[in-house]
């Protein structure tokens, strides 16, 4: 797609974030099977259902502008949940290291879509899409507030406990 | 490489941002040709320079480790740098678009930088790796900046400029 106007670049990243989110759909569930610390499993499982919920609202995103819902391939987005199942499918891992490094992969995630999403804000703000903008904003500021959270997580007892020698 | 403990989590991670900083410091000569607000231009370049010292800082983490530099294929940035070249490498976009479109994907670079330097920021404090820590933690607040920054001239002038019919 030849990117002619803000209103392309606006589309075409909303397509991207809209993969993004639904490839994330996936991989969320296995990252909190194989989280170990508590808070980090209910973190993942959590963060599952609020994923679901920007789908959503990127639906009705997709809407308001006159356009269906379509997806772009992201490979931004396989990158990053790349690592993260990497990480998995390693061998014997001792879980707390583990769950520091899903821990950083999440955060990656989460900073992928604060930019995606700061970026799509303003783009719908400058073309006049109010409801756009505050359903994108809110995502915005759910996404921060999980990135906050995983970074307390770490913080608060995993990196911690990663330290131990494995017993 | 098998990850047994935190310093493995730590070394592994160090590898794919030292890659990350290798691959953005030939991706951003390219951005700052192709940008054509002077704002945009200059902040591109001027981050190009940041980013020598931020591969030469990792390098010295490295060294205070005992470790010998060495990047590790980092998939999110090909992914990253990739839609940026992608948005270069399209048929004719005008150009305050593209230069929306370069900012979007600048910050998406800084935005999974910030994240990389802030896992391993704590994985050091913990590590107890005072000096990598300290180095690590100012990368950190320059790569924040370059957020802003590009944040502040999306603001500023570009966005609106993108709004404007092409001439």
């Amino acid at each position: 797609m030849a990117t002619n106007s803000l209103h392309d670049l606006f589309l075409s990243t909303l397509r991207d974030v809209y993969y993004a989110e639904r490839r994330l759909l996936k991989a969320l569930p296995k990252m909190a099977r194989a989280a170990q610390n508590a808070d980090l499993k209910q973190a993942f499982t959590d963060h599952r259902e609020e994923t679901q919920q920007h789908v959503e609202r990127l639906q009705q995103v997709f809407e308001v502008i006159g356009q269906r819902p379509r997806g772009k391939t992201c490979e931004a987005i396989e990158g990053l949940v790349g690592e993260a199942e990497e990480l998995l499918g390693e061998a014997p891992t001792p879980s707390a290291v583990r769950d520091a490094g899903l821990i950083a992969c999440g955060q990656a995630v989460e900073h992928y879509e604060i930019a995606r999403y700061g970026a799509l804000t303003s783009w719908a703000k400058g073309l006049g899409h109010t409801e756009a903008e505050t359903l994108l904003h809110l995502t915005l500021t759910e996404e921060k507030a999980a990135d906050r959270l995983l970074g307390q997580i770490a913080a608060g007892s995993v990196n911690r406990e990663a330290l131990r020698p494995a017993a």
